[in-house]
C-alpha cells in the first residue's frame, strides 16, 4: 500500500496508488460508504493507526466492485505528488554515519559503531518530489546529497524494546538529507548545515510496512544526472531500524508521524576526490527497492 | 505584558498577568466585547502578530472600567501555570556555548566566538513551571541544568538582517536546557542528550518585548536548592539576539512561535570540581530580570 498526499486541479487529497491510478481516499469514502470519517491529513490518518489501514483496504475492495469510479480514481499522470506529510509536528530525527563505508569516506571511522549519532532537521526543510532544491548560493559552495530510507512512526511509545520496535512502524519513505558541508563543519553541530529550506525532499510515497518484506535488505541507489553515486543496501546499516527506534525512545517519546532518516550509504559528493558537490540544474534520483524513486532538481 | 497558558478548575485558557490576578483573555473578550475573535492557543495568538497585543491592551482598558470581573479575572494563586506554548510546531532552536565563561568551564574555549553552534531539543521535552523533571536514572548519571533566556519569534521571516531582527521577536521566556552530559558526550551530536522527556522546563510567562527595556542587559541567575550556581547577565552573550536571529534565518525560515534558547552562563553542574549534577528532589530556580522565575523539581 503506497499512500500519497496529492493535488489535482487545486484539490489536495490523500491518495492510495492503484497501478497507474490514484484512489482519493476521502472522496471514495464519502461516495462508497456515504460517510466521511477520516481526518483531512495523512499525518492524522497515521495517528489513527492500523484501523486506518483496514478502512482503506475495505475501500479498495468496494471500489473494485463499483462503477463510475472516475470521480475518485484519478490517472496518476494528472496528480501532483506532494511531500507525504506536508506539515510535520517536529524536526526530522536523523542518524549520522550509519553505514561503515560512508563513515570512512567522511574521514571518521574510529569508534563509529559504538554509539549512535543523532541530529535533527527543521520541518521547514521538507519539500515534495519534483520540487526544486534551493542551492542557497549566498551561503554554501558545498551542497551535498544523501539518499536515505526513512521510518514513519505509527504510534506513540517510550522505552520501546528492540523486539517490539516494528510494532511502532507505520511504514517507510525516502528522504534526501541535503547538507551544506561547509556549514556542517563550520558550526560543529550538524543542525544548521542540515536545516536550510528545501533541504529535505521527501516521498513520493509512504509505503505501509505490510508491503515491505524485509526493510533490512533493500537496495538503495542515488544518482546525480543519471550517474550512479550511491549504491548500497539497507542491510549494511550499523544500527538497524529496531535499534534506532529503541535507543531514541529510551528517553524521548516517539509519536505517530515522526520521521526518522536512517543514514546514508557511501558515495556522497564530499566522498569523491575531488568532491562532487551539487550544482544548479543537477537532478538527483534516489531509488529504494519496493519504495520508489524520489527525484528533485537543484534550482537554476 | 506577561502572557501565560493557564488552567483553573479543569478550564485551560490564555491569560495576562495583572498584578496578583490573571485576566482570562477569551472570557474577557466574550463578556466585554460580546464577540470571541481570538484563536484558542497562545501560539495561534502570537501568529496573529501585533494586532493580538493591541487587542489585549484594549481588553485590559475595558476591564478596568467594568464591574463584576470575577468571571474572567482570577486570583493568580488559584491558577496553575502551564508551559506558555504547550504544543510547539517544531524542535526548540538552541545556541551552545554563547557565554565565554561557560565555554571555558566546558573545556572548549578555542575559536568559540568564530561560528555560532546550534542544536535542537525535541518538542516532547517541554514541561511547565512546577512540573517535575524526570531524572531518567536508567539512562544518565549526569543530569545537568542550564538557565537560559529564550526568544519567542513573532512572525515568519528569512534572511533577516541584524538591524531588522527585533521586529521578528514577539517576546521572551525562560527555559531550563536540561542536559544528560554523559549522553551528550557519548553521542557526539548534542540532540539525544538534550531531548529526554521533561528536559525543557519553560515559562512561566511569555513577556512581550515592549515590557523589556534592554534584552541585552538582563541579570540571569540559577540556583539549585537555594544555592546560587549561575549568576550572569545577557550582555555577556557572544552572539547577541539580533545575530542569532539573523544567522539562523539566512537559510532557515523562522516562523511565529519558534523558540530560540540563547545559551547559558557559567556555573552549570559539570563546571564544578567535582561536578554537581542534579539529584532527585533538587529544586532549580532560574530568574531572569524582568521576565520571572522558572522553578522545577527533579522527581524523587
Amino acid at each position: 500500500m503506497k499512500f500519497i498526499s496529492g493535488q489535482i486541479y487545486e484539490h489536495t487529497f490523500i491518495g492510495l496508488i492503484q497501478g497507474d491510478k490514484v484512489l482519493d481516499i476521502h472522496k471514495a469514502e464519502s461516495i462508497l460508504f456515504e460517510l466521511a470519517t477520516l481526518p483531512p491529513t495523512l499525518l492524522e490518518c497515521i495517528e489513527i493507526g492500523e484501523r486506518f489501514v483496514t478502512h482503506v483496504m475495505q475501500l479498495v475492495e468496494w471500489s473494485k466492485k463499483a462503477e463510475d469510479t472516475e470521480s475518485y480514481l484519478y490517472p496518476l499522470e494528472n496528480v501532483k505528488i506532494l511531500a507525504p506529510i506536508t506539515k510535520l509536528k517536529k524536526n526530522i530525527f536523523c542518524v549520522a554515519k550509519n553505514y561503515y563505508d560512508h563513515a570512512e569516506e567522511m574521514g571518521d571511522k574510529e569508534n563509529i559503531d559504538e554509539h549512535i549519532m543523532l541530529f535533527s532537521k527543521a520541518p521547514t526543510t521538507v519539500i515534495g518530489p519534483e520540487e526544486e532544491i534551493d542551492p542557497h548560493l549566498h551561503l554554501t559552495n558545498e551542497l551535498d546529497y544523501e539518499g536515505e530510507l526513512a521510518i514513519v512512526i505509527g504510534k506513540k511509545g517510550k522505552q520501546i524494546e528492540k523486539e517490539d520496535a516494528m510494532d511502532y512502524v507505520f511504514g517507510y519513505t525516502i528522504v534526501n538529507d541535503i547538507t551544506a558541508r561547509d556549514l556542517q563543519s563550520r558550526h560543529k553541530q550538524f543542525f544548521l548545515g542540515k536545516s536550510l529550506d528545501t533541504s529535505c525532499p521527501m516521498g513520493p510515497y509512504i509505503v505501509h510496512k505490510s508491503a515491505i518484506n524485509d526493510p533490512k535488505n533493500l537496495m538503495i541507489k542515488t544518482s546525480v544526472n543519471n550517474e550512479v553515486r550511491q549504491d548500497g543496501n539497507t542491510k549494511e546499516m550499523i544500527f538497524p531500524i529496531e535499534y534506532i527506534i529503541s535507543i531514541i525512545s529510551q528517553g524521548t517519546t516517539l509519536e505517530a508521524g515522526d520521521i526518522i532518516a536512517t543514514g546514508t550509504p557511501a558515495g556522497v559528493g564530499k566522498g569523491s576526490h575531488p568532491p562532487k558537490y551539487l550544482q544548479p540544474g543537477d537532478v538527483i534520483e534516489i531509488e529504494i527497492e519496493g519504495i520508489g524513486v524520489l527525484r528533485n532538481k537543484v534550482k537554476k
